[in-house]
């Protein structure tokens, strides 16, 4: 497919033979035994960058996810996040059938699940029952996917932090592209995620390894986290092959976040001209409103471009390492022709 | 306490001493062996009155509805309902922890969730993927008593089964107090529930029994709820004692429910004139905003009237057997001294 | 049925107008509001005879057994049990469903769960592993229905006790039937039950009253089961009516339960002359052996004796206030006329 | 480490820098969107090798075994089983806490669970009552891990097909190994496997694939599986690197089992004259008795041997292509010098 720019998605972005002859094939070995030492570096390298005390190689963000939010709450316990958060978007299901958690769901003003709009979505019953699920968890996500990308605030996660903290709850973070995030902020990972108590980022995303995902947090979290692992079926024997590259890439997290970022802030402005984008353009992704999202990607495919037909009247374009950005540069003029 | 005129609830009504000597206690026996004659008559009657093939006693509203739900669709399916509805304000933990299903909570216009409202929720997803929740039940309530004890409207009910029978799903009624809608609407049980493929009726509300619930629906599903009666712990051994009781107060619905409806319609005129009432009278309920309910509640209560701080700015007054209209009219005359 | 003598189960016993007519119908009230005085002062009773902190009124055995073990484990937690428990025969189903526990139930082998049978049990995997299931809780019986009533020994309760404390584990006691434990012990039901952490203990078996049972224990543990107990749908509103009626009952339960022991230990020698007992008689059953039980029990039936067909092989009799002395001797006599 | 022999598990094997040279990258797509060549090649490759209509890529046999389960079962159905096969010895947890399934493991005689045997664990309880466990699932295991790797026979998994269609039963073949039985039986996969109507087979063990599993069965099953999988967060997006090693190795599955068939047929063979077999060898495995066998795996590695410590009493050799015929023959006159 030579001549197609695929903008659909940084999960498409792919491993190389160049990327795996890299590897030291003797540090791959079973990490159900605990000896692949590739698994054992990503996780070391992981928890320093996001600054907590241990993390995890996990096979999926969904699997971080879920695994993830079981250690922070029991059955019947509800998770405050925002409708349109990938836990309670795409994950509800899962939530529900694999631990019995109850999402409490907020339809914020603007993607962003404020201090104040969590407060809200907790006190929507009076607390004065027992009859009422108990909220343990604050669940937010950055950058926010069903909101183009935009970044969680640093400030409101303080805010957001100190709820939980009068409140007796936990934070978690859905860091999936959390690293496009700190580009765009310009900021660690240890200190943008300082404020969550356990947080999930995605390696098969814009850094552009093959699959996988850590879920990092304190020490006794992730011991928890090792057995729901196990339970869900996410514990791999040779892991390491992806490690490897996992960590390989990530050397270089802060490149490729930021030309993603460039890429997708340029591309904004260029379609913002022609177009009504849905929203600011912070990160890698760029969503414009469509008539009819799905007929429009049809008509981008057949002239070499595609992107998601996000909503039935949104379309997403996401900026990764698969296109280049003279690529770009005729996928822009490409789509403003087609709108 | 004989000066106390309690408007707290109609679960408070009493099952008297002339109630239980009434019974024909040779009729009693064990349910657990189906052998329980007043327990099979109940739920004959009410099949009858509700106009489905089978029903089941259980021994709490909170177990029919979970029950019900369980029996209409499995872990990771979606209910759509109303975020003020009993199974999402007060059964969430439960409807997650006893059975993973997920609500898929709307935030209705005015307390009924439309055909229309429902519509949206399910189609909240563009329902392109197969990573969302499938939604199978749409689970209303009537009469409503998060929303002022309003009636589900007639013809909404019938739009509502048609978007069920459109896209396949179950239609669940929650019909706690559904005996006051009937009365307030002039129509028939069987009549108004026959869009609703299963139903829960509380007698220990405004009928006036001491406890328990009736499930109605297919006699398939029915065989079902028995299963899952057993596995919550619903099965009882001489249920008849309560069955009997319940059997004898049905025969009276009418009358009780058209009393309670009338004397909550009195209730709200004469507080309309002095306070704000919150939502149009139709049933057994009022409910006037306060700025401090619980204060205001205390400050009745010294003055022998008891109502419900229902929310931090909301005040539940329910009529029922337990308060007749001399009573009625001193504790109007209090309130309106008190507010 | 003036003729019929039913020895099929003690849960077949009868309230009557006489047990109803003694109450005094103003101490019930709505136990959803904590103010019915009869439930009160039997959960007070309770916790007092059987020496715990706190104590909860729940409508059935199986509530109190499904509410107990929540309150004791986590979702994939192992139940060291017996095969033939109750929590294990009739309710494995439950316990997996309700709760994701999981059952580790051993043959033991003579009904009573040793503590050496339970570290057999607990050690049947070499503890070598994150990926086995973790023991919480040693669940027992007594008396022991599926193995002919027997008592669970004074002795092994405290072994199996010692082993708990060794192993960081919980002492559940399934005491549906404890009271006729206690009679043939001749010992206090504090200090019978003392090694357990929680019990259950069921009002509707010989104690006669019309359904109902305890769920005792340390006072932060049954908050939990209240909150458990709400999610099964056991909150029940004028529970007061049936907490009246076993209150009554409970003050004679010394009578009664030496009175069903006394006449099983006379039915079990008088049919021990013509057949053969599957276990020795401790408390109020006689298990018999039969070819065809389900025939023999039809062929009793015809002849006015009421017998429970418990397995293809085995017939049960149990002794209850239902039959006299007198009864059970013409019963008696046609048990023997009819083997 | 250069001297070591590991003879601890197939799951060891690595992949090489050969393997993945050999890939054809630009097979390699998303999985999430259906775009990896590679997987569809391996499904399509191991549908066709078992015989059944359709089959999918899993992260590991523990995903495989807990998602068609789900397919096969709901809350609280009963899966038959044998007390050491994987699902019960290391799933216990996850088959309740997953799922709410309910495990009826039975103590074979010899580690086949066999037809007549099938029949009394399900008939253990008479079947006469509806508060039972209902049986859904009869799931088997073949090579048996935890009976020395030997074969669930043919004949035998025949009879257990008829006593599933007598009884309206599924048959679940938990596979990781069964490749190992059909060199042992010189049968194709498609007939031996030919009753189950699922099975996990998984390629990272003999077969020496870095990680993976393959679930097999009926079309709609698999798409039901597909749901499962994504809500344990197994779906994974590039996982073609995994797959397209998978698919080349798995094209020399008949030459690989066969050789680590013969190499633990000829340790036994060296092996069985100084020490007990636990077990006949018939697949890659040898199981002898050790009175420590913690301290003499200790012992054994200390000579550059390494072996796993199943039990207390007893060691396990795995032979794989990690170990060449000349090593074993080195380490089995370690091992019985050691001995």
């Amino acid at each position: 497919m030579p001549d197609i720019i695929d903008l659909r998605s940084d999960t498409l972005t792919r491993v190389s033979k160049r990327d795996v002859e890299a590897l030291d094939f003797a540090k791959i070995g079973d990490d159900c035994y605990g000896e692949d030492r590739y698994v054992r570096e990503l996780e070391a390298y992981c928890a320093e960058l996001f600054g907590k005390e241990a993390a995890l190689f996990m096979p999926s963000g969904t699997m971080s996810n879920q695994v993830g939010l079981r250690c922070l709450a029991a059955p019947g316990d509800e998770i405050v996040t925002e409708v349109g958060y990938h836990i309670s978007f795409f994950e509800s299901s899962a939530v529900s059938a694999n631990s019995g958690l109850v999402l409490n769901a907020y339809h914020s003003r603007n993607g962003v699940l404020t201090a104040d709009e969590a407060r809200i979505a907790i006190h929507a019953k009076a607390r004065w029952s027992s009859l009422y699920a108990v909220p343990k968890v604050v669940a937010i996500e950055s950058s926010i996917n069903s909101y183009g990308g935009i970044v969680y605030p640093v400030d409101e996660m303080l805010r957001v932090r100190a709820l939980c903290d009068e409140m007796g709850l936990s934070l978690y973070l859905d860091g999936a592209r959390v690293l496009n995030a700190c580009s765009h902020l310009d900021l660690s990972p240890a200190r943008y995620a300082r404020p969550a108590d356990m947080l999930n980022f995605c390696f098969s995303k814009g850094v552009g390894a093959p699959f996988g995902s850590i879920l990092a947090g304190p020490a006794h979290k992730i011991e928890a986290a090792k057995i729901f692992r196990k339970w869900q079926g996410g514990s791999l024997h040779q892991s390491g092959l992806m490690a490897g590259v996992a960590l390989d890439k990530m050397r270089h997290w802060q490149q490729v976040t930021q030309q993603d970022n460039d890429n997708a802030a340029w591309l904004g402005r260029r379609l913002g001209e022609a177009a009504r984008l849905k929203y600011p353009v912070e990160t890698n992704m760029v969503f414009i409103e469509a008539a009819d999202a799905k007929a429009a990607a049809a008509r981008l495919a057949e002239r070499g471009v595609l992107a998601l037909a996000w909503k039935p009247d949104l379309l997403r374009f996401t900026c990764s390492s698969l296109v280049t950005r003279r690529e770009l540069e005729r996928a822009a003029d490409i789509i403003r022709a087609s709108l």
